[in-house]
């Protein structure tokens, strides 16, 4: 037992691992980069708004759905392209991935989106007095445990696909070419644009536990977090349950393999 | 013929049909979801807008896009990704799937679109007497019989698209591969975004029976369901008879194998 | 020489070619009704507006590129897709499609226009008062000349994509795959609706003979229809000697094979 | 050693390399064209705005996305579709395009987007008095060194995705078919897309020394070209090293070959 765990640890240190790390942060950056970006971008753009308009509701949810398409793709081939912790944990408790595995890519998601946010606040500097890094907030017409059922809802839907369309097993994609990669990403893609623009004035539409807490870290207002990462967890395990054990029980992903695939 | 109808409706509760159920209820669920929710949002992004504008009318056409290319992807290989009471209808008028599965298709779909606007009605609960769910609703400048020629018309569009691409046969995407899945839901999806935009001011574009059931239960306001529900399912007979007996009449499509691969 | 020319009318009444101009016709259909019925519907969003302004440049630029992509996709088996009188003429010149075919392709376009004109005319007839059909129009700062030339640039780039792609050829895509066809659809879409965002309040974008002339039979306004036939016909017939002549001379394209396989 | 260099400076003048350079010709034209004209038609369309607004950002977010899809599908086969000097920088770089080829790559992306912007200046005479070929410009909030580190960040972004999806190599594309070829080209274009909704206001989201070079030269307006050329050149040779050293260290490239392919 205790020689086991010592082999998944330094599993965890093997290049390929090391690799996939390196390609959550990157594509983590790029993808928090693109949300938190364009809400910064768009709001410039219309200074004198209030709040948020439908325009810039459409400029972030483009900006995600594209981000994410290629954050996905890019990642895929080395690290299964999670890109959201949440997607992490739902292979974690399917028994996709190693739990130590799971724990380095969480830290390379925050540690990717923090820094995203933190080239937007010092590079843009002059303007960070003016229009400082957004994080996401709930409508003040909503409760805390409505947005947490609405982000579990739409996380359950995200991760679903991931499941269905077979990305996001560890190494997976490295056997699937172009084609199934590009067009899985794409789906998870373009429901997740799809889920920004329903829920985006009412709880930010993170989804993503990881593009809600480097904006948090950065502004430091740490309110509501504990409703992007208990709603996206709990939809992202249910999708996974779901997955594997309803609508896909007998399928041959071979768990063990896969974890092999990215911890060696 | 009695024990005929037995066992279809035995193989109406067989493992792989009930499956079938659950996708096209996932489906509905996330597109009426995103369909429903980007016109709240928009509403919401824009509180001092007399009607909805022209924003608003991209915003919830390209939800409705993506959310449909992601909706017929996940469902493809369970249900051949219907998603849409009158594209079952049309596979009916084909023979491409038996009655009483498409009744059952029909009843999943009716309930994911209703959950989703109930989701949406009580999550946001507090939203709700400012920004209630709302429905399909026909132009004053128009008559009901206008808009359920623009419904059937652009049924007829999408769900000729759906026959093309060969997507929507029972279980059929599962022998296809993610690649022809997914470009099959990317070619439906994108028309169904451009005929949102064509006539979203006219008729609401619904196309969809399901999409406008489920604001009509929970707003209660049922006038003009009979335009969403007449128009697009002639439309959907209309291209079923159109691809399958004088575009592709030789097609071994082989109806029964199909029938069978839901079924069973 | 006559019998070599009844042979080829003939091939023009077959059941493939009276197929291949029933696809034309539909997709064209679709195409137009998806530029000119978001055309409208923007207009009927911003009511107020003195002219459309940038987000129905955005709406009509996103229905072109979707609508496109379909129009493609669902054609392409039959007719090769074309959707365009303009890439028919380039095929035209490229010895790819036969010129008695290539005239009922015409037709079929031309009329597959003006049908789609005729039902958003007629089904929102209470508008029709108030919103117009509305046809290409020439900036009041242009001249017709410097249109013609946009026109004809932008077309080039339109049919030069289609013949990258190795879309359009009579019957090519039936030979190809949904994979190819989709993915060459996309960049014939994707091209068009930038090229939409780059110059409609400029010449309207039409790039395609075709959708510049149903709006103008059922307003009955002609005006500059010269600029939408010359430009994109020049520009056309340019693509396909560059690509024909210069960038692929060498392509097994056997152009009697093809204008076959649509005629036969 | 001089007679290597005479025999690459012949490979420079092959039929192969010409028609690689028309290919970077035609697609950067095409992207400038695309990004130019639709931040002229967005002005166009909203005449009274003090400054481009976030319908604008969208506007030219969703015309540079879709026009790099187009530009590196049809320039794939001929050129490996750089269509961006930062991109052939990288593969230089990486050892992938031979220093003399890269140079004539140079010239005729430089060129083709001069033309674009030519086009654009003197085809739309009459607004050109009005709305002037716009260059990418510098918010009034930052400094050029926050600028130049965006534009590089972005570029990395851009780069790094393009060696992933295994595009850019010198004649690359034709071995890969039209599938990989356009999903590829599908992640460069959207990651651009989400980049230039990230930062459009902030720096003008260039990513490409082309696309500022050319407003530049018609417009007279050189300030902060630096900005633009030195950022996204060390991102975008950031970018190989870290995919070539890093990331993909024993991939079998072949760099002479692919050298070859383009050079003979």
């Amino acid at each position: 037992m205790a020689s086991n765990i010592r082999a998944q640890l330094k599993h965890c240190f093997s290049a390929a691992s090391l690799r996939a790390y390196l390609a959550e942060f990157i594509s983590t950056f790029l993808f928090v980069f693109a949300t938190v970006g364009s809400a910064i971008s768009a709001r410039m753009a219309t200074p004198d708004a209030a709040s948020p308009d439908a325009t810039a509701l459409v400029a972030t949810a483009v900006a995600q759905a594209f981000g994410l398409v290629a954050a996905v793709v890019i990642a895929a081939d080395f690290s299964g392209g999670h890109v959201n912790p949440a997607v992490t944990f739902a292979f974690a408790v399917g028994g996709r991935i190693a739990v130590p595995t799971a724990v380095f890519y969480w830290a390379s998601q925050l540690l990717g989106s923090t820094f995203a946010c933190l080239v937007l606040h010092y590079m843009s500097a002059g303007q960070a007095r003016i229009v400082a890094v957004p994080t996401t907030r709930i409508s003040v017409l909503m409760t805390g445990f409505g947005a947490a059922i609405l982000e579990g809802v739409m996380t359950f839907m995200v991760v679903y696909t991931v499941h269905v369309v077979g990305s996001g097993g560890g190494g997976g994609g490295r056997n699937k070419g172009l084609a199934a990669t590009a067009l899985g990403a794409l789906a998870v893609g373009l429901v997740t644009g799809a889920c920004v623009l329903a829920s985006g004035p009412m709880t930010g539409a993170s989804m993503n536990p990881a593009r809600s807490f480097g904006p948090a870290v950065v502004s430091g207002a740490f309110g509501n977090q504990a409703v992007y990462w208990v709603g996206p967890m709990i939809g992202a395990g249910v999708a996974a349950l779901v997955h594997q054990g309803v609508m896909a029980p007998s399928e041959p992903e071979s768990p063990h393999g896969d974890v092999v695939a990215v911890v060696v």
